[in-house]
C-alpha cells in the first residue's frame, strides 16, 4: 500500500488503515530479515541521514535498515561540519541535500522542522525526531512490539515517567486506542501528560486515559508497561530529582506484583529507572525494540522510496 | 579521454580539451542519471573523503557521486577523531589512505595542502577546496551549469561579490575565457578580483574583464548573474559590513532591470544576499548547480578512478 | 579455520595454530587483493565501527577492509553523538547495536571494554584498542608485515621507544616467541616494558627479551626494527621529555650502523621519532604496514562473521 503522504512527520497524520499496512510490511521485513535473505528493494537509491541533533541509536537503526534493503547511505551526526554553521537555512540545506539523496531521514532540535523540511523537497522526508514534537518511527516501533508481544485489542499498556516531554508517549497516545488498546498512565506531577493531549485523544476516541496513583499499582494492572527516562535537567532543585526518581525505578521487588506474561519496553537509553537485574527476566523486552526498530524503519524506507510504489 | 594528470587539483592546469572532455562525460553521466540508470564502472572502488576541513555540500555531492557509480565511501569530517591531532603530517596521513582506498577527494584549510597530498601518493587526489585557493570541481560544475542554460561562446556571465577570496571565481576566470565567455566583475572595493589574476587572465587570453559600476549595472549586462556570498569575517568594521552587504543584495527589484532569459548562479551556501522571493522565479538555477555538481563529480571520479581508462 | 572464541580482544588469547591460521588466511587475501578481484564472502553483513575514542588509522582500515569484502559498514567515531553522552552503559550500547550489526570493530579508551562488549553479546567483537591494554589486530598486522619481509623465526626484533604504554609492544611480547622470533628491547627508563609481561613472557617461553643498551646498540642487533612513538604527555618535565626523545630518534646517521637488509616498521602515526630521510630508505616499511593491515583485518572479519564458517 501507497501511504497518503511522501513524508512521514507525524503520527497523528497517519490513518489507521496507514498504520496497519506499516505494521504488514514490517511483519513482511522482519520474515525477510529472520530468513537472513538479502534484499534489493532499494538497490541504487540513496538515504541521507540528517542528524542535526546527535543520535547513534535512531541514525545507525535506519542506515542498518537502508543497508538491509540494498540501498546506501551519507549524511552527517552533529552540525560541526555543515553549512548550517555558515548560517543556511534548513530549507537550503535540504534543497541542497534532494540533488544527493532519494530521501532523508532528519532529527533537528527544533519543533516542526521536519515537516518545513518535507515541504522543502520533492523526496520523501522520514522524521527521526524534532524537539520534543513527534518521533513517529519509535511510536511505530513500540506499536510492532506490542503486537509481537500482545494483542493490541484489549492489552492495557501503562506509560511511566517522563509524560511531559517524552516524544514517544504522546505519538502512542494517539496509535494505541485506534486498535483499542487501553492506556493508563502515571508520571511525576511536573512530568505529567499534557492536557491538550488527554484532551484531543478524548475527543478522538471518546475515551480519557486512567491515571494510576503510583508505579506499583500500574505494574499491577498493565500487560505492558512503557517505561520512559526521567531527565534530571526537568528539575530545577536536584533533591526533588533525588525523591522523584527514586520512586520510578523498575526492579524485582517491584515486578513481584506484575502478571507473569507482562512485558516491559522502553525507548532507551536506559539509565537508572530499570535495575540491570530485570534484563535477565522474561519481562524485558527492550532491546528487542531495537531489532524490531530495524524492521519498521525498512518498511517505512521500502514503502516511501521504493521505486515500485511511488515510480 | 584521459586527463594528463592522476589529479585535479586547480582549474588553471587544465587544458582545454581537457575540459571539454569533463564536461562531455558529465553530459553523458547526466544522462544515464535521468533515465535512472544504475552505474557499476567504480564497483568495487573506494574513495576516501578527507575533509580536515568540514562542507556537508561538497563532502556529501562526492559521496553520491561515487555511490551513483557503484562505488563505496570511507572518510572523516574534521580533524576531531584523526592522527593529525596526534601531530601526524599530511603526507604521512595520505600515504596511509592510499594503502585503503583507491582515490581521494580531500579539503584543507591550507592552500597547497591538496598538489602536496597529490604528489605524495600514487592514487588520484581531487581537491575539494584549499583554503582560499582553489576548488576546481565547484568551478566545472559552474561552468557545465552555465552550458546547460546558455551556449558559452559569447555568453556573458558577470561575477558579483566577493571576488577576493572567493576562490571558485578566481577559477571561472581562467576556465571562462577559454570558451569565448564574455566575463565583467563587481565587488566591494575591499573584496576586488585579485590583480595578479586579472593580468594572468589578460596575458592568457588578451582581454581584461570590464569592472561594471554596479550589481545594477552588472544585472543589466549578464546573460548569467554569479552571486557569491560576502562573510561578515572580512570586515574589521561590521557598519562597513552592513553598509556594503546591503548593495549587493539581489531581490525581486533589481531583477526587474534583468534580461528575461538571465539566469542566477551561486555556489552556495546563501545566507541573505539573495532573497527567498527569488528562489521561485525562473531567473534561480542554484539549485539545480548543485545537482549538476553530482554529475560532474561523476564524471571526474569515473574518469580519474576508472579501472578501464589508467587501468 | 574457525577461531576458539567468536571475538578478538586479545592477542594472548589466541593459540599458536589460531595466529598461524589468521597469517594464512591474510596470506590469502594479499593474493586477491594484489590481483584485484572484487570479494563478495561478506555481502549484505554490516559491521559496526564503534570508535568511542577517535582513530583515522584503525577505523578507517577496517571500513576498507568490511568494504574490500563486499559488505557495509555504520558506526561512530567519538562519543559527541552517541547515547554514551545520556548516561547509557557500554553493555546497553552494544546490545542495540547487536540490532544494526553483523559484527563490531570497537575502540574504547577503558582497559577491559571490549572483553565487556564481547561478553553482552552475540554477535562477534573486534577489540580495535582499550586504553592502555590490548590492540590485537595492530599486533597481528605487525606479525604479518615482518613475516612478508622475515622469516619469522631466528629473527631478530628490537622493540624500541616507549614499551611501556605502548600497547601493540605489550602484544608482540606474546605472539613474537610463539614463532622462535628473537625479542630485545630498549627504552627510556620512564617507559620501559612492565615487569609482569617480563616474567609472563618468560614464564611462557623460558627465555626473558634482552636488553639493549642503547638505540644504537639495538639498531646494530636487530633485522627488524619497531619504534614507538614517545609521547610527551608522558613526562612531567618537559625538559626531561625533549632530553629522552632526542635520543630516540631514527636518522641517516643512525642507520649507518644497521644491518642492510634491516627494516624498519612503526605502528604510525610518526612524529620527529623518524625522521623523513628514512622514508626513501630501503630500510623504511612502515607505511607497507597500513596495507598489510587491510589485508590482516580482511582475514579476521572473514573468519569471524564469514557465514560459512560461523552460520
Amino acid at each position: 500500500m501507497k501511504l497518503r503522504s511522501k513524508d512521514l512527520i507525524s503520527a497523528a497524520d497517519l490513518e489507521k488503515r496507514e498504520v496497519k499496512a506499516i505494521l504488514e510490511e514490517a511483519e513482511h521485513m522482519l520474515g525477510t530479515v529472520r530468513k537472513g535473505r538479502q534484499l534489493k528493494m532499494l538497490k541504487g537509491k540513496i538515504l541521507a541521514t540528517l542528524f542535526f541533533e546527535p543520535s547513534t541509536r535512531t541514525r545507525l537503526s535506519f542506515e542498518s535498515a537502508m543497508t538491509r534493503l540494498g540501498g546506501s547511505v551519507i549524511g552527517f551526526s552533529g552540525t560541526e561540519g555543515t553549512s548550517v554553521r555558515k548560517g543556511e537555512t534548513l530549507q537550503d540545506t535540504v534543497r541542497n541535500v534532494e540533488n544527493y539523496a532519494d530521501g532523508i531521514a532528519m532529527r533537528h532540535p527544533l519543533e516542526g522542522s521536519a515537516r518545513l523540511a518535507a515541504q522543502s523537497v520533492k523526496i520523501p522526508v522520514i522524521n527521526g525526531g524534532d524537539g520534543a514534537n513527534q518521533h513517529p518511527t519509535q511510536a511505530l516501533l513500540d506499536l510492532f512490539t506490542i503486537k509481537q508481544e500482545k494483542d493490541l485489542r484489549n492489552t492495557r499498556v501503562a506509560l511511566c515517567g517522563d509524560l511531559k516531554y517524552g516524544r514517544t508517549v504522546h505519538s502512542l497516545m494517539y496509535l494505541l486506542p485506534m486498535f483499542g488498546t487501553e492506556i493508563s498512565i502515571v508520571s511525576p506531577e511536573v512530568l505529567g501528560m499534557p492536557e491538550h493531549i488527554m484532551d484531543e485523544v478524548e475527543g478522538r476516541y471518546g475515551t480519557r486515559p486512567e491515571k494510576q496513583a503510583s508505579l506499583k499499582e500500574a505494574v499491577k494492572w498493565a500487560d505492558v508497561l512503557y517505561v520512559t527516562r526521567i531527565q534530571r535537567e526537568r528539575f530545577p532543585d536536584p533533591n526533588e530529582y533525588e525523591r522523584v526518581a527514586g520512586s520510578y525505578v523498575v526492579d524485582s521487588r517491584l515486578l513481584s506484583g506484575a502478571k507473569k506474561d507482562m512485558v516491559i519496553l522502553h525507548p532507551l537509553p536506559r539509565v537508572d529507572e530499570i535495575k540491570p537485574e530485570v534484563d535477565s527476566t522474561p519481562y524485558a523486552k527492550y532491546f528487542d525494540q531495537t531489532f524490531y526498530g530495524v524492521v519498521v524503519r525498512m518498511a517505512l524506507l521500502n514503502m516511501l522510496m521504493g521505486g515500485g510504489r511511488h515510480g
